[in-house]
């Protein structure tokens, strides 16, 4: 199994296991004095009516800063997810945070509320993108292109409540998977569990399991159970709830809250509640009932060929059919699926954290149709993953190591022992950035020895490179190992492949 | 001098000489048929006012796509930019595309009006980042951080009205690369022009300077040719069309459109005519009339002694004091940078593209303050660097060059010359892909070899596996090189390491 790219597995968990709490956003009050808010209008001129002095400086809700920590963090995590993407063949593309707002209206069934939108300060009407599939349907509509495998790794945003210990955010990334085009059936579906399973295995997240399940099932189940198609999409969100909700609670909600007849949710429960491997596949196949009806019978079809690849990818065993999956976004049309951390917490002193799903996608064949003058449509599928979900997981872990990660990549501190030496560490420096070298300095005319090398070993940096009146009299400059303190004097000349030397 | 990072000369001369033109954002306008209309009705519950039959697929004034080409280049430029940002120590750092709506305001003079608002949905008001500065200084005032050298590379939106020809867009990336704190003076101002220079000379696009001046020497430059104070924000605003406008045409602004005095024009015209290098800086010292404002005077004693450091680095012959450099931005207060590329086309047949400034910046040390609710200063000095409008050279010479560049790091295509081979070609991708080998196949039950062939040379796969009855009946598989056409049958348990070692 490919894992983490150039990462060994070993300096991954240190990464995941040991880094630091982040500082967090605390927000600060700022009550400014009378004469603080006089000098403020002076300065900019405003108008009385303008002043805010109750301002608390905060990131808005549900957003944050990530610091160099988290950042570097982040890096390894998109890392390993754009590696796997472009491991298979997929082209990268962006589009814009903001799209026309009718390009996203009627997309997102009952989360639209959810969107984003501009002001109207004249022009267009704006709102911010919701996912990275909108956009990527609209990109092949409007340049005409038929097939295409890409991945797009960017923000999109949600005016969720946010749920911070759920990892859930208004504003989160999303690396996302696509394959578009008119293909023989599930080949790249498999491909898309395939990709889902490679990733999660090699972010070494713990167990997981996928759930599949496919539209057609589910509206076939609706159909021979005898729900009005009026109450489809209710009764579609209901369903959704039983990952997190009894099936007791679900049918009382259908009942009394959708006015659903007892005998027609107690039929959809019969469904509804079975998950499991190809052989539930083939024992829905069997059914007298569902096997009836034609969309139910295409969409077990083809999830009985989507077993069979995912056997020759060798991840069948990490795949359920679960008649309970239901997603809900609007624009699926064919097979859906979800990945779900099945969590262990690792150490006994883990509070169990509950991230949802991590990762999801699936066919959406009439998406790109929507968006095209003509209709014309292109069927494709995908997958996003949820880097913020992970993330979380990684922030817990956080809690229990306590080592130091690096947050630059500086490979060498120009340091001095002695006063006025600043004109000989910027000329030094100066040829280590010329030749490559990562190199930093005190910003100080006279610094001290010890507080340069103190530096060097609070930041990690390997080596210093030391200056002096001596050094410069004989031509060389002293080499430093931060770790074995042992120095070296090198010949000015040579400094550079001696540094590149001990560094390669 | 470092040059982009692992990307050869020639390679990177390849890659920026001879992209292909991008397809381009073509409109299409979509007249949807009565029956359509109808249907999408139905399907989302629409009411009839909601409807929109003359629905344009584009994207947002101003913003664009960019495609798989376009991607590759901008991430080599990316990688240029963010290398040297590393090199230099800079820790990443990444802020909500959005902030409080406050915390924008009364931070950017004249332009505040370019700055998109969000829809007051209900809850805290919220507008687009307008730079990557603000955001910081925020951030720096809200976990009250004192001392940090950061980097952030992010997409920035302004609501200016779009010259694409100038490469001006609405959305576009900035890197921005700044050292808070408080240190010795001109120290990190001069290594922000150093990193300014690391980078031009890096992503090689020719001949450029960088023009430098102090905002506390334009202020002294007002005071004493007896610009009224009310008048300071005007006349600089003036003065900063320089480099567009004669200064007959400036003069005549500030006399008729701003009603100063023509004899106050005119000295003021002594003064911001000029230009040059550290021989200026020590001419303006010995100004009779500007050596009498104190403010000035600080300004030009620090730019001295930047002049100094810069000569160390090896960097001063790139810079030019230039007392008609004003800049934009409110909150800069003392030394400020502006680089141009100097254009003298490469090809006789490239047309001259004015670009405008390629990477900006300068000394802030009171934008920090305005957030911190007692107003402790945090000194700022930094540099951004405009993305798109180098985006913008590269993609003029993609016009006069041919050769495509890979969109996709694919290195393996696994084929078959037989029918019923996809379980036998799944099997093996899988290996592959299991491995760490980026690899690909055709989505088709039973391919035609010579379209997945095809398929290689158009892609620039460099291996091709192909497995068939033969190769199963002895197991080998068949290993062929796309540019030699040559084939070699290896034995099954060989085949990845054997890959492994051709890639290398």
């Amino acid at each position: 199994m490919p894992q983490l790219g150039l990462l060994h597995w070993r300096a991954w968990t240190v990464l995941l296991g040991q880094l630091r709490r982040p500082p967090g956003a605390v927000c600060i009050r700022a009550v400014r004095s009378h004469s603080q808010v006089a000098e403020a209008l002076f300065a900019s001129q405003l108008k009385p009516d303008q002043e805010k002095s109750n301002f608390i400086i905060k990131t808005p809700k549900g957003t944050r800063d990530l610091s160099p920590q988290q950042m570097v963090v982040r890096e390894k995590i998109l890392d390993v997810v754009v590696s796997c993407f472009k491991r298979h063949g997929a082209k990268g593309l962006d589009t814009p945070a903001f799209e026309l707002k009718e390009v996203l209206t009627e997309k997102y069934g009952e989360d639209c509320g959810l969107i984003y939108d501009l002001q109207d300060q004249g022009g267009e009407l704006l709102s911010l993108r919701y996912d990275l599939t909108v956009p990527f349907a609209r990109y092949l509509a409007m340049n005409k292109v038929k097939k295409m495998k890409r991945y797009h790794v960017g923000k999109v945003w949600r005016r969720e409540s946010p749920t911070i210990v759920q990892g859930r955010y208004r504003e989160f990334y999303q690396c996302d998977f696509d394959i578009a085009g008119q293909f023989d059936p599930m080949i790249p579906d498999a491909e898309c569990l395939k990709i889902m399973c490679e990733i999660l295995s090699g972010l070494q997240l713990g167990d997981f399991l996928i759930k599949v399940n496919d539209r057609r099932i589910l509206d076939g189940i609706f159909t021979v159970c005898g729900v009005p198609e009026s109450k489809f999409h209710a009764i579609c969100s209901s369903v959704d709830k039983l990952d997190k909700m009894s099936w007791k609670d679900v049918r009382h909600e259908m009942v009394v809250k959708k006015g659903l007849a007892p005998e027609v949710a107690d039929r959809i429960g019969d469904y509804v509640q079975c998950h499991g491997g190809i052989s539930l596949v083939e024992q829905m196949f069997q059914d007298p009932v569902l096997s009836q009806n034609k969309q139910a019978l295409e969409g077990l079809g083809d999830l009985k060929l989507l077993f069979e690849y995912l056997t020759l990818f060798g991840v069948a065993e990490k795949v359920s059919f679960d008649l309970s999956l239901a997603r809900g976004l609007d624009y699926y049309t064919g097979v859906i699926y979800e990945a779900v951390l099945l969590q262990t917490p690792v150490h006994a002193e883990e509070e169990p954290l509950n991230v949802g799903s991590v990762a999801a996608g699936g066919r959406y064949d009439g998406l790109v149709g929507m968006f095209d003058p003509r209709g014309h449509k292109v069927p494709c599928v995908g997958l996003s993953i949820g880097v913020e979900r992970i993330f979380s997981i990684v922030e817990q872990r956080m809690k229990i190591f306590g080592e130091k990660i690096r947050t630059t990549e500086t490979q060498v501190f120009v340091a001095t022992p002695q006063k006025n030496f600043l004109q000989e560490r910027l000329k030094l420096i100066a040829e280590l950035w010329d030749a490559g070298i990562k190199a930093e300095l005190m910003y100080k005319n006279n610094p001290k020895l010890l507080p340069q090398l103190h530096y060097c070993e609070n930041m990690g940096i390997p080596l210093v490179v030391i200056i002096g009146e001596q050094e410069l009299k004989e031509g060389v400059i002293k080499l430093r190992s931060v770790a074995s303190r042992e120095e070296v004097a090198i010949k000015r000349e040579n400094l550079v492949a001696e540094i590149q030397k001990r560094l390669s």
